[in-house]
């Protein structure tokens, strides 16, 4: 397969090449850039010297509509504009972006502040939080990367909601994600002296996530739910850790909910569901595609305490978009993907 | 004033240590350790050479009745057998366990899974949260020094409550803390290359400063309630910040939320209540006694999130320790603690 | 091909398991412990739960035997023990301990202060810098996998010692590396909140990796030379940066030095001659069998700054055992082995 | 007295800020900036809310030269036009720039890349490395605050030089620093997710500390050398590790070279001699105005490792200024700099 990627330059960019290279099924990998066109790729980003110098070629329908699939990894706001006219010239699209993932155009507009893509490409597009949306996956034109939350999020909490185990009216959802999810960019808030030994909170109720995760709740759950949710900077680099707080239903118990996390991923390769709370943390899953997903019943309370965690940057990104092109494609989920986590 | 601090080789001692040092009442300050008595402090701790060379000495009765004040900063389970005795001998006692901050045997008992101080002794103990218990702390002979993540969360939570501000029927805490409140005693949990680059949660619901919360909230607010509280850990050394979630009473708005906190902590040195969400981080108390605190309700929801950080070593210990006994004594509260963060 | 590894449950074991888990000719793992037999791996460690869960196995010569290639990952003293009477039963053994690495007995016991290995096994060992002696490593029976300090520091200054470009007599080595390098056993010297935030200088002058720096130059640069060698411990986990200094012999220019590196390792996969300084660092190599190598000429002092990065955990241990034990099985080099680094 | 600092916005500003907050001899503290004149300094440093919020000041000559003394901590090539005007009008200056510590207009305009400060200025600007030139300080209009860099390297090599121990003709100086060196603007080179985790040698024989290095070692030990000196990046924030090498002078041992370094600094508050390796690293001396030196000689090579330990913003600029201001004003030099280093 000749596969490319559009806004290379990024993490997500980076990850989606470090997976990529190892993609059995995968021939040649083309980097696209607007901004950078021209440039050798690894003279940007010397640690891929000797395996991607070539430089990168001017985003170009045409060479763009002669690849089997071709990933987006560009800044919200950007992929709206640019794939419409892709659409159905018979490549797969991938885009990670959040222009594709919200399918009302007015919410979209409001928690962005952009845009919205048109109504008849968003209308094709698909939600590929790949576990739960693998049917759908397979036949798109166009798969609207999760973000990096919401996959954290819902992986996590649909069973328990769709199996109504537990009470969506009182939803706290508290995030926590490494610094990569700010991507390249340097800015006041990423400068590393003062990003470094501090734990802040940002977006206090505004993240453009919340009304993805509502939406996907509401589509693959059946519940119409306002969250609470919250976004914490680490200082780390990778990792996404999202703990959820919501009462049980009555007369629900611990084995029920970690029974119905089991069968729900039973033939899912890339969630673990783990039951030892020591076993819980971002490092358990770094580099890697794995989402393991946790749930503790308070018996003192009637609450339970939820918990999802990913590389942002795998699970979370580059490794769901490529999970979404072997559904596309017909080829194992795990093609490519099959790693063991860092750990250290 | 001649003081004392028993168990000085941890970190809370170290840090007792560091503003003992500047505080302008303390004309000597003796060391006292149990394992490690007869050897030099220093040797131990090179970074106080030149400083505190001094042998640590054996724990005396007589030598620690001669003191002015003594701080206790041992483990759990050592000062409930060791401060009975000193008891109104003169000497005011500061206690940095928890062993004498739940007045309900039982609940200590349950949650340590220790034997509990005397009851006599819990009974002239005070609970040393400063800013709502100054009046008690005055004349107490044993202060209870609050624990960290309580000291976060009450001081944020307490003004809010107590003015039938939140719904404490469902208060939800997400904990964050720094890697340097688990002391300074190697394990794999604290292992640099699995705790570096790892966001983990740990103690799921079994977070022994859950009575103590829930009991100083019966307290100072006047409200029984049971919390859903959870802690994880920050891959940084110091600092906490703790986000709480209620939903706010009818009719409340974001303004009465934030004139509450004003209100309550106005002549409070101590305590800032800030305004920005971009201004709430550990980095800016770290180092410094401040707790910032921080509300904001989500007109969408009709919930508050509710923020306060502090330094789990200075605020959370040995901070508050020294506000503490300056109330005990008779001096301003900020004497000896009035420094500036150090941010980076 | 069968595999198996003694001593698993370390870092090194870990990384062996990381890269064998995707070498396409590695047919079955197993794992061996001395003192964890009979426990789940991923018990141990939970970042492996779904795919080593299987129980370790006890060091037992029968089952090691049957095995095409076994690698032990074990601290030192332990091998010299073990893999005597394991050597030409027909599985190649990889040693990735320091207990084969120096031919001279005396020399081991005063720098290890243990029991050299037996003479006549010692004499059948191999030392694995793949690079400079993939000729011998082809036939041998036991391979003495290089020390982590000794891969980046000879990586870059054998070319321009065997060259006759710079003054061997006076070799200073500063070497740096992350916290990896000390193991998973926790210490106070590896105590998360002393080490973040702290670099520091240890076992100065008393390396043992100094005699085998000392070795290899004489053995594959004909120089004998005393060097001096230091090692720093930087608040990061993975990676090695070593700094060499020394003086350029008279008339030699900088398009020299860098031709020299360039031509010593032109065929050679996984050697990168760096040549801006800006692109020298160890998040280029982190996750990857790479070592980057660079040098500058200061034409104001006639002297020369060499620089040789790797991860200490796959150049420096795991990944160079892979790609001897691919010599040794007549396999690309790089086959298992060719990952993009993480970079981020 | 009423003190200025000039500059406040940067790092060096916070820490002067953060001392002379605590100085008992300073009265009021006027923050001045050029460019944010009339903001609030809290707004912009939210850790410093409740104690410095007044609006930063324009720089103006009247109201400067009003004030006892003024910090200049702005970036180099701002002073050397700035201060001229302003000395010997009854102020003392202290300029922690780079601007007037070369007393050779061709080697700063070489080094920095900037035109020189005028050679009458130049002329009545003393070198501020107190412990070597307090005696001109205490005269000064103008002091020349050092580098950190040459800091952490003159304390530890000059009084070996001074005094013959070692030989000057082949000085090897591999020096490490912080991120915060670089200052509170966000750049590539700075940005958490690629310095976090990262080691990396920047300015390879090109940093202009070099220099000012060279200046002194002829100025306070009479030796004109020619360093060879780097500088790496250690992902933390705070502190320097300076490892010098050179031979020693032939029957030199170890006992004399410590005995040199405890009779240089006997009477000097700040410098401390470590005679344990284990007891050198940056957290030893983290937030405080020590200086940790520590010797020793390689038996077996001739060769001494030597190494200077600080906090490159307190010892390294802030806490060295305010000792010389200290000098300057006939203050102990301990005044106000009298802490415990944070380590943890």
């Amino acid at each position: 397969m000749k596969v490319g990627i559009i806004g290379a330059t990024g993490y997500g960019g980076l990850e989606l090449i470090r997976f990529l290279h190892q993609h059995k099924e995968v021939e040649s990998l083309q980097l696209f850039s607007s901004s950078e066109a021209g440039e050798s790729f690894s003279a940007k980003y010397p640690h891929l010297e000797g395996l991607y110098d070539a430089p990168m070629e001017a985003i170009d329908e045409a060479a763009i509509t002669k690849l089997d699939v071709v990933f987006a990894s560009t800044p919200a706001g950007v992929t709206s504009k640019l794939l419409p006219s892709l659409v159905n010239k018979g490549t797969k699209l991938i885009d990670l972006s959040g222009d594709f993932r919200l399918q009302d155009r007015a919410l979209y507009e409001e928690w962005y502040g952009k845009e919205a893509a048109p109504a008849d490409t968003l209308s094709q597009s698909v939600y590929g939080l790949t576990e739960w949306n693998a049917d759908a996956v397979k036949d798109a034109a166009l798969v609207a990367n999760p973000g990096c939350y919401p996959t954290a999020v819902l992986l996590s909490l649909l069973p328990l909601i769709k199996h109504r185990l537990i009470d969506p009216s009182f939803l706290v959802i508290d995030a926590k994600s490494g610094v990569s999810g700010a991507g390249n960019k340097p800015s006041q808030g990423t400068h590393f002296s003062e990003t470094n030994e501090n734990f802040s909170i940002y977006k206090v109720n505004k993240h453009q996530h919340i009304p993805e995760i509502e939406q996907a709740i509401s589509m693959f759950a059946g519940a119409d739910v306002s969250i609470t949710f919250n976004t914490h900077l680490v200082p780390m680099t990778r990792g996404i850790l999202a703990t959820s707080y919501a009462q049980v239903m009555p007369g629900v118990t611990q084995a029920q909910l970690v029974a119905c996390l089991h069968e729900t991923y039973a033939n899912d390769p890339f969630v673990r569901v783990v039951t030892e709370a020591g076993a819980i943390g971002t490092n358990r899953v770094k580099g890697s595609n794995f989402c393991d997903v946790f749930v503790q019943l308070d018996e003192r309370t009637g609450r339970a305490t939820i918990v999802g965690v990913i590389d942002n940057l795998v699970k979370g990104a580059a490794g769901q978009a490529i999970q979404n092109m072997n559904v596309q494609c017909g080829f194992a989920q795990t093609t490519g993907l099959h790693v063991v986590p860092l750990f250290i």
